[in-house]
Order: C-alpha cells, then structure tokens, then sequence
C-alpha cells in the first residue's frame, strides 16, 4: 500500500488569511535591485535601483515607466509597490505564488497579466518561470520569479529605438514582452521537435541505442508545455478581446497576433505529444518484433538439434544387445538419419517462412 | 459468470418517500455536540452546546453567528436546526447523505453549498469527508461529515481577529471555510505528486524494487479526486457569478480566487493522471525489455551449447565401426569442431547486435 | 471474412407505415389484466381489471388516477387506451417498441416519459425493462414491459399515506415514480461496484484465481449502463425546465433532485468504467510479470545445466585418444569444473539481479 | 519508405470548373429507364419511360408526383431533369459525386437531401449507395446510385394505400423514403451485433476457431458506420428543425421520428464499437494467457529433466578413476537422486502455483 | 537524460521587433519573376515581369487582376507589393512566415487567407506549401512559398474561357484557386488511402512482408494532415459565412462547396487514422499470434525429446551394475518406452489443442 505524507508549500499555508504570503527563501543578505525605465519617443532612461530606494510613483506624464522587479524575496519592496500602483492584496498574492496558474484580470484601469516564461537553460533542460506584468496606462511594472536578463531584446529595441516601440504606448510595451515569452516557446518547442525527430532516427536506424526512459521524459515535458500553454492562450484571447481604454484599437492587431502565436504553440505541443505517443508505439512494436526474432532463433536451433541430439543419445546407450551398433554402416546410417531431421526440420521453418 | 447481489444503502432506500433520512450508526450513547460561535468585529463569544439544548435561532443582529453540527448521528438535533433555518427538507437529506455529489443551490436569502474535504489521516491514506454549509444573512451552519477540528485554523483567526476575517461579513466566513477546504485538496495532491515522484524514480533506478500494484492505486485515487474535483469547480464557479443579496460585491472576488484554485485543483488532477499513465506504460516497456534481454541470454546459451552438446552426442555413440574414434587427433579435432561452432554462434549474435 | 445475414426484429419492420406495431409473443391465452388506483388526500381505490373492460376514462375530478399496464401482448387495449387518452399513434408505437431509446416528449397538457428500469434478477443478472409514463393533469399512465411488482413501494406508500404522496398532484406521483427507477440504477451501480472490488481483490490477493472473462463482462454490462444512463439524464434535465401546467412549481425541486442523482448515476457509472480498465491493465501487467517470472526460471536452469551437460557430454565421447580420461583426478577436476561453470553462472544472474 | 502515387477520381477532376460531372463508366448500350408515379388519394399511376423520354415537367396541381432515377450514366437526362425543376449546377455535381458526404440543403421551395443507404448484399457484405431526394411542393426526385429495387415496399405502400400515405403531402412521401433508408440501418446493426456476439462467443468458447482478421474487419465496418450516421443525424435533424412550407407542420413529427432513430442509430454504432475494442483486447489477454500457458509447460519439463539428464551425463563420462561407478548401488542411487530432483522441481513449481 | 539545444529559426527572431522579416536564404542570383493576369470577360493578357520592374497598382476598372509571386526571397518586391496593396506590416509577415498556421483575416477592403497547400511531389512524398491570398474587390494577389506551376489548371480555364470563371468577379477566382487547393487534398487523401490498404493487404496475406516503420511514417503523415485541415475548415467556414461587399452573393454558394469539402477533408483523414491504428492493432496482434505459434513449435519439439533424450541419458551411463543392460529385450524395451513418452506427450498437446 502506498502511503501518503502531509507537507509542502501548500501545507504551510492551510487556513492562513487570504493574501498571506509565505516568506520566500530568497538570499535576504544581498540586497535586491529593481530597474526603472522610463522613455518616450525622443527620450530613454535606464537606472536600476536598490530595494531601499523609493519606487517611483506612477504619475500622469506621457512617458512610458517600465519597473522591472528581479526575484521575489523583499517582500517589502513588493508591498510598497503594490500600493502606489493600487495593486489588490489577493493580486500580488497571486504574482508572489511562483506557482500560480497562467491568469489575466482586467480592471477598469489595469491589467494583471500571469505568465509562464519557458526556456532552455545552459544545461540543456527546459525551465518555467513566472513573469507577472501590472499595465496601467502609462506604466508597466514587470515581476520576474529569478533574476535575470530575459527581457534583454526589448531593453535593446528601447534603447536603440528600433522598430515603432519607443512612440507607442505602454500596452504596446506589454504586447512587445508577452510576445518575446511566446516566441521562446517555439525556440523550445523546436528543440523539443529535434530531440523527439532524433529519437525517432534512432529507433529507427540503431534502435539498441534507444532508451526508453528518454522518450519518457519527453513526455512528461510535453504534458507539463501543454498544461501551461493552454492558460497562455486564454490570456492571449482575453488580451485581443478585451474592451478596456488601456488596450488602444491599434495595439489589438498585435495582441491579435499573439492569440494566433498561442494557438500554434498548443497545436504544435499537440502534434509533438501525439509524435512521441507514436514513438513509444513504434518501440513497442520493435520490442515485440526483436523478442520474436530472438525466440525464432532460439526454436530453429533447438527443434534441430534436440532430436538429433536425441538420435545420438540412443546409440549412446550401452545395452549389451544392441544390432544397429555391429552393422558396418549403423554409424553413417544414424549420421544420415540426424542428417534427414534436420531437413525435415529446415523445411518445415521454410514453409513456415521462419528463415 | 459474474452475478450481483441487491444490498448495500442504496438498497434500504428504494421506494421510501423523498427526504426519507436513515438512521445512522453513529454512537448514540455518546451525547452530540455542537458548537456556536458568535462575533463581530469587536466581540467574539464561543461555546460547545449540547445536542438537546435550544439551536440558536437566527436573527436581525449585526453579529455573525456560526453553528458548527459535528457528525450526523442526532436527527431530532438537524431537525431542529433545519426548521429554525428553513431548510427544505429535501436538502436536508442532501447534507445528510454522505455520499452525495458536491453541489450549490442559490436560494433568495440562503445558499446550500455541499462538498467533499478531502484529507490525509495519520495512516498515509485519503480521507474524504462530506462538509455542507448552509449560508445566511448573517450566519452560517457547517455540518461536518465526522467530529473533527479540521475548522480550526479558521478558529483560531476568528479568535486572534487574524487578517480582516472579524469585520467582514457572513459571505466571507463561508469563503474562509471553503478556501481552507480547496487549500486542502493541494495538500493532498502535493502528497500524490511527491509518491508518483517516488514510484517514477524507483522504476528508473530500481526496477526490481518497483511493485504494479501501488501504481494502480494512485490511479484509482486519482480517478476518485478527479471524480470529487470536477463538482468543486462547478460549485466555485457558480458562488463567483452569483447574483445574490447575501454574497456582497466584495467578496465575489474572494470567491473568483477560489474558482481559480479549484481549476487548478482539477489541471493538477489531470497532469498527475497522465503522469501516473506514463508511469505505467514506462513499465510496461521495462517488463517487456526485462523479458527480452532473459530471452536474449537464454538464446545465446542455448544456441551455443546445444549444437556442440550434439557433436559430443555423436561421438558417444557406441558404434563399433566409427572411424574418426580411432583417429590420433579425433579427440583435439572434435574440440576444435566444438569451438569453431561455438565462435560462428557468437559472430552472427554479435552481427546482430545481441552481444 | 465475416459475412452478415439480415434477420431480426428491425427488418420485419422495414417499409412498414409509422406507427405500424408488430404483434409480440406474449401469451395471448392467458387474459391481460391492468390496475386502476384512484386516490385523493382521504380516500384511496385499487381493483385490477380484465383486458378486455373498459378503460377508465379522463375525467375533471381532483382524483388522481393511476392505471398500470402490466406487458405489452393486448394491442387492443393499448389502442383503446391510447384513444381515451389521446396519445398520438407514433408515440404508442415508441412505448410499445421494447428497445426505444430513453425521451421525454412534452406536450401542452401530457407529458411522455419513457425510460429504462434497471435491475438484479434472482439470478444475479442485470435485468432492463422498458418503462413507460403518461402524464396528464390528474392522471398517470404507466406501462411495463413485462408483468411485475416493480412499483410496489409507491403502492404502499399511498395505501398507508405515508409521506405527503396522497395530497400531492399527479405530477407527484410521476417522480415517485421515477425516483423509484433511479434509485434502483444506485442498487445496480453498488452490486456491480462490489463485484468489481472482488475481483479487484483476487487479483491483487490471488490472481490465479482471476478470470479474464468476467472483467471483460463488466466493462460491457457499465457500456451498456452508460448507454442508458445517458439518456436518462437528458429526460430528467427536460423534466426540471420543463415549463408546463402540468409541473407544479412545487414539484420541480423534486424532480431537479431526480436530476443531481442521474448525473450521480452517470459519474459512477464513469468511474467504475474507469476501475474496470484500470482492473484490466492491472491484469495485463501481472501476466507479463507471471511470464517473466517463468523465463527467467527456465533461463536460469537452462543456462546452468546446459553448459555443464556439454562438459559431461564431452568426457563421454569414445575417442581412444583422450588423455584426461586417463589422468587420477580427471573425474574430480571436470566435476570442478562444471561447479565453477555453475557458480560463474549464479554470480552473472545475480549481478542482473534475477536471483 | 512508403511513397504515394497520384491517381484516383479526384485526381482527374483536379481544376475543373465547379460543376464538372465526370462521364460515368455506366452502360451506354443499355439505354437508361427512371420511373414516373403520380398518385391522389383516389388515383395512383406507375410508368418506366425510357431515359431518351420528357421528363414530366413540376406542374401546380395537387397531385404527388415521384419520379425515380436508377443509375446515373445518363447525364443528358440528368441535366433536363435538372433544368426543369430548378436544380443548381453545383447541387447536380453534388447528386451525382458518388462520394458525397450526406448533407441536406434547404431553400425556399426545395430541399435537396443526400443520404447513404446502407444495406446487406446477397454474398453477405455492407453495402453503401447514395441516395438523393429533391423535395419540392408537390413532387419528390429520388437519384438512386445503381438501378435497384430499395423504394419497393414504400411503391407497394402507394399502390394498396395501405396507411395514409396517399392523403399526405409530398414531404410525407420524402419521410417515409428517409424513414425506409434508417430502418435499413437497424437491420444493418443488427446484423452486425449478431456477427459480433457470434465472435465473442466463438473467442470465450472456442479460442482457437477465433480470427483476428473478421474482428479488425468488423471494426473497420463500424468506422465506416459511424462515419455516415453522424451526418444522417445532421441531415435529421435539419429536416425537423426546418422552418420552410414544403414540410407541413403535421409532418413535422415524423421527422422528428427520424431524428430519434439516427441518433439510436448512432448510438448503436458506438456501443457495438466499444464492445469490437473489447472482445479485442480479450483476445490480447487470451493470447498472452496462453503463452503464458505454453512456457508454463516448457518450463517445468525443461527444469525437471535438464538437471536429471546432467546428472545422467556425468555417470556417462568414460574417466578410468570414477569411484561411484564401481559401486553396487552406484546405479539405483543414481536414479533416486534424479528422482529427488525431480520431486524438488516439483515442490517448488507447486509453491509457485504453476501446476 | 536528454538535453535540448537551443537554436534554428524561431531562435534567431527571439524580441525582434513585430513584422520582422528574416532574409531568406532564396538564391539571390536569379532575378526573381512575377506573373500579372489581366482578363475580362472579352479579354484575357498574362505576362512575367522581373523583380525589379514595377509592380502595377490596383484601380477602379472592372477588370480583373491577378498578381502570382513565385517564392519569397524577393523582400523589396513584396514590400512593394504589400504597399501598393495596402497590406499591414504583421500580415506581409505571416505570409513570408512558411510556417504560419492557415488563417483568415477579413477587412473592410481586403481578405487575407493563408492556406497550406499539399501535394505529392516527382518522389511520391508528400509536400506542404503554403500559400495565401489577398484578395481585394477587382484584384488577386497569390504568394507561392515556391515556384511552381499548381495554378496552371485555373489558367488554362482563364485562357480558353471554360466556364464562366472570365464574366465572375475576383471573389469567384479566389474561389477557383482555393478549390483547386481542397481538391488536391483528396488526391492526396486518395494516395494515403490506397497505400493504407496496400499495407493492410501485405499484413493480411504476408505478414512477413510487413514493414512497421510503414505504418508508423503514414500515422505521422496523418498527424500532420490533420494539424493542417482543421484550420483549414475554419478558414473555408469563415469565408461561406463572411458578412463582406467582396463576397458577391452568388459566390458564397461556392465557397459553401468549399466548406462542404474541407469537412470531408477532415473526415476521411480521422477515418484514416483509424484505420491506421486499427492496422497497427492487427499487426501487434500477429506478432503476438505469431510468437505463440513459435512457442509453440519449440515446446512441441521439447517437451518430446527432453525427457525421451533423458532416458537414453540414463542407459549410457557407465555404472558396473546396471541390470537392464544385461537384459535381451532391455534395447527394445527402452526404445518402447521413450516412444510411450512421445507419445503421451502428444495426446497431452491434443487435448491442450496445441496440434
């Protein structure tokens, strides 16, 4: 019997008040950094600041503010920016839980947008991360679960004002960082396809170098993608239909555009998972395949020589009256007659097509 | 040929008038309590009635009050307490079978909301109990399916005026119950999660150690939280959309955290179902290899050994004319033949990859 | 190839006008007898009638009237029957088509219910017998598709006034009815959940013991439930939206609780389909677990003694040149040997950890 | 690698004008024939006329007029008839295409209806033709696929005026057309849940008669089923749901007839096809049963006898220095130790439980 | 562990700025050609122009134009194009996007459709290529992912005036190239299916013919059918139903044939693929038959020679005193008695059914 034991993250919060956070184990001797960006379409400014610092204020200038929050363990930091924002307690409790469900709520005068970040890390294995944006309608306040340079091509494109982004307004902004998370979706999901379009040629051409427990952990990563792509799409679709004066008629297209990104990105996991199904069948067959080659072998040789074996056996018996053993030819005539079974033998494999 | 036999509850009910509740084998002997607390944002009274004493009747005072009925046992006491609460009495069976599906009903100035708490005892196995809250103005009656204290840490904030809880109203004691409720269902399935892990892990790295039989039950279990879940989700959706005087503007979004939770609940369900699955098939594809490396080795012994054990045969035999008997190198001649066999076996197992 | 005759019931049927009603094999010897049940809130009279009396026709009285048609081999009294009560020639046909699907038909002032009544015979079988109902404003009409006693308890209850049945309208005594049928898909469901739990326990505990032929009619006796139970649903969902005279507003909370339990009833059925497959894969995986079990004791004795055979068969040969045969501790050393063979042997199957 | 060819049907239409009918491979010798019946309540006339004949052009009177077509090789009489009552080009190519998907279309005063009849053959195969209906006010167009005498009881029905199908309307003659066509698919299903019981029989009492083929082609049979009655259902549903004047409002309900059969119809076809997966994977569980029956039995031989005929072995080796061969019980004590083995052998595969 | 690597081309468009279009890696060699139709119903002209010359802009006349570009590595041209056309930045990407999921954009002016075109090529493979359209009120602008000549079909109808294509609108020869592009999914769809029932066939009548990796690449191949003529049913679905001036009422009916088409598409490939897995069923089943057979065979033969050989066994060991070897019938009397165990061994298989 199997037995189960009470603990976990979610055990440590039974019962707790709602919007009660769990004090994360995040490394609280260095201090955190946040950035704070700010532009238009003449001007930019990047500065990054200490968790201590004062979080800019949201104000009514036309410049688009960008803050941008790495990590998640000063839990003061959050609650002071949760307030100037006017940011529900119930919301960041939503954005702190590393574990929260791909989500988009739409207030009247913001946006909180849930998502899971997934990439390849350096050792080759896919990592999920939650990225959470607040949109207001000149700011845009991003939260990243670890510390990292992941939104280091928009930074750029802002920077070096490429492409329209530096006149647009702050959904825009939001559009541009959504859209570089569902693009790493098909970066990973063109790895995943390598990997699974090379266990397949594996299987295929040198199918003893094939492990199983590989195409089982292919699996388990596209059961995990396809969990968390398919609330992508829902805030994708919530994004394009939303009617809220934050989201500009002209930025829909984009936000349009993201939906449709979305839809690939589920029906691609799809076609992947239903490849890898096809993979393991494949195996499976093969396995079958190689035990019935094995035990062809194995009966060819044995209903050869077992009833020779047997013939010599005989002739091995030491009974005093035996005629065969005093005749001239009894020794080639048994050798003729092992000789004669194993035809026999051969041509019933043969008519059986076994060899 | 299986064949059934007609018994069980079910049975004991067939044809009796609706509302027909059945005597349960609680232990009468022992008397019944029950518990009323009563509060607001200031005062917090509490205390353990007897099951023959008054059931506090509602009234028009600010305070919330909440009844809390341990066990089923005492039928006159629910009687008692459905009638001072308008209960109809048909959902009064509802809370009083302990089998029935989780399920909302939104009355005018009541909301009954029946659902499965699901927890893990102090054996490792999944308790489920049935939980049913009858919600009012300003108060709510929990009846629970066995005495317990799994309420407490709902106590306790009332008690410490933890969080906002005290000043808010009877709508938002419901959702701290039903939260703790949902809370609960993560635990179990961070449990499950970790012993799928387990069972997974063992497979890849211990097969042997591996038994069939625990995976079938965590997919049984599985199928059952599924089965407990899918209702949950109704029941949270419909708290959240409700258009009712009682269910205050809000805390509706108190209730939409829930639905969340429960989707979460129900995604985490299905992921660890196809986990569990390919668990499973994964070891199918073990026993299958398992089997075919025996067969391999069985092979390549036999096929070995049974052809020289046949030239052994032969010159055994006790011909009185063999020449080869006679021969000065017969004997080394004959062992040479023997490895000779034996090499060409283990070039064609080599050529086709088995060793 | 498989090659199919056309015959049955269905082609005897082919072309025929709608409504057209084959003559059944009921025993037109024996005379037909029906039941007519009138009762208000004080009085209450039951008298079984000849076939060949007239039916009680539709009256305006506040009388309930209940008549019961026990089988289906008098068409003469159906067709009087159907003309009293107005039921339209098509609709006769469905009730007297023994395997019509579930359906509600709702009228302006009738309402036709046909249903499937499910249950254990005295031989431990499932048993499904067609019901029918029509439903007028202070009439019901039942018919069975065989004589029995399956209503019984609702007689009594109306004999003895238990509950409120007798003051209630004929709408009322509709959802006794029913409820009666669908509580009896709960003593079928426990039967066969219990059944299913047996084997589910010799297959764990004594697997020898386990058919393969009794899980497999399981599963299709749960298709089966499933196929009916489908529909069952749909009725009583229509029954609960129903908007009609006849439906009393105080009635419909009856019969939503013949709703909740018919998806009950459907969810159940699920689940168990779903044990039963799982029964299945559990037996799968132990018959390959009993196969491996069995090769790898062949292999290990084979891979033993086969070798050392050889040695044996090879100190057996008659060569005259055979230098060992004539050394002292020859015998002794090749016994040696074959041990040496044997132990080299267990060591490699314990390395693969098979012993 | 499988590599495909082009050819086919569809590809010589490729880039035809919409409405390109491709000449049939029909007999031009023979010339074509289509039937003319007109009838009244009071009147009915029955004509064959020859394909090179008028057409009976639409007229205004209240007579019902049917006209038959058998085959389809005649496309100058396909395209006068087409002409003359109204058929667009597009629905034409449609009638015609013998792979159309059924489909119903409804205009102002015409409903054009495409169904696939399915029947039993004479040699015992599922035969599918496609029957088209163009249903105007007062007249019927039946296009059967192959000359054939499908519509005979529904002629007999007109010629006796057995029913009241001479004082209906024409959409009543299309019914009862429809309602011959799903009869036929109750006498199709039940032939092949007969074939299938018969399999299942076969497979429980007498497994080594079963063929895997007949079920696989079974299942293939009920694919191709399902695959032309979800369509029918579509096409039912259509008719009973249209809102034009060509359909009565009393003839409504026996279109709602249809409806009920196509989705009994259905549901059949699901239903006998999980029972097809079922008796399948009995016969997977069969199979392996009884290999695990046939290595059972190999393998308790093998082990009794490998090891006995080892020791047997080494009392046949020819070594000048064997003690045990000079021994006077040398001999017997040999074979009670053989004997020994052999009850060892058998104790433990007793233990096992394999004898 | 697998690991995945993170590069190809979604890699290299990771935060580019929307409607980023990468350079492809066309041969930039070759001028790059584009073809310009201009017909009405009198008239008919057609030329290639080069890269670079002017591509001419859309105007008032009633004219039709059709613009067809060959491949995309041109950029300059399409920029061009798409801005004399008023085609939006996001869109002019996802028509150069080869790998974009089949779409339909409607604007006021403009519809844009992208579609997958499939086809079998010289080598019996199957190619996907996608094309699109944007059609306007008196213009067709077709992009083909590679030259090619798939539209010749519709351009001989255009030159020689076969039907009515040259007195239709632009919407109707819209219409002719996306028939064009259904139609070849039959052909297609045609290919798979024959080679589908070759395979059958070979797995029927000649197991060993059978090549699993055949089966496994055509459920591959239906994977991908189906993951593109889902979106294509929606596309073909939105233009039947599309609210637009361009869409002249008399050609919705055509594109209606287009929808009716692109669900049998869907359909036969679903059929398809059942009838795929049904064959790999069957072939899982013969191999299973086929190993039992083998098994069979093998413990035949074993089970007669192992204890038979085991006798003669016992008579060639060398013991002083063996008193049966003395006997003068004992050589007659053994050969008897490993006959009698033959034997028996038989009737035991009889009885077992194994011969």
């Amino acid at each position: 019997m199997i037995s189960f034991i009470k603990k976990g993250i979610a055990g440590s919060k039974l019962g707790k008040p709602p919007g009660t956070i769990l004090s994360f184990s995040g490394s609280p001797e260095k201090e955190v950094e946040f950035e704070h960006i700010r532009y238009n379409s003449v001007d930019f400014r990047q500065k990054m600041l200490k968790g201590s610092e004062n979080v800019p204020a949201p104000d009514d200038s036309d410049d688009i503010t960008w803050l941008c929050f790495f990590g998640q363990s000063d839990l003061g930091l959050m609650n002071r920016a949760a307030e100037l924002y006017d940011i529900p307690h119930l919301l960041l409790e939503d954005i702190l839980n590393p574990d929260h469900r791909p989500k988009l709520e739409i207030f009247d005068n913001q946006i909180l947008i849930i998502v899971k970040m997934i990439s390849i890390n350096d050792e080759g294995s896919l990592v999920a991360e939650q990225v959470s944006f607040v949109v207001g309608k000149n700011y845009v306040l991003a939260f990243q679960e670890f510390p990292g340079d992941l939104f280091d091509p928009v930074r750029e494109r802002l920077k070096k004002s490429l492409g329209r982004i530096r006149s647009m307004t702050a959904d825009y902004l939001a559009f541009a960082l959504l859209d570089l998370i569902v693009d790493n979706y098909f970066v990973v999901l063109e790895a995943v396809a390598e990997v699974l379009e090379g266990l397949e040629m594996t299987l295929i051409k040198e199918p003893s170098e094939f492990d199983v427990v590989d195409i089982h952990d292919l699996k388990m990563q596209l059961f995990y993608l396809r969990k968390i792509a398919w609330p992508l799409r829902e805030v994708a679709n919530g994004l394009q239909k939303a009617e809220i004066e934050i989201i500009r008629p002209h930025t829909k297209m984009y936000f349009t555009d993201v939906y449709d990104h979305s839809i690939r990105v589920l029906e691609t996991t799809e076609t992947l998972r239903e490849v890898a199904i096809g993979v393991s069948e494949l195996y499976m067959s093969n396995i079958s395949l190689k035990m019935n080659e094995i035990m062809q072998t194995l009966t060819i040789i044995s209903t050869i020589f077992i009833p020779t074996t047997f013939v010599a056996g005989i002739y091995g018996m030491n009974f005093e009256f035996m005629p065969e053993l005093k005749w001239q030819w009894g020794y080639f005539g048994a050798l003729g007659f092992m000789l004669m079974i194993g035809l026999v033998m051969l041509a019933f494999f043969r008519r059986k097509r076994w060899i």
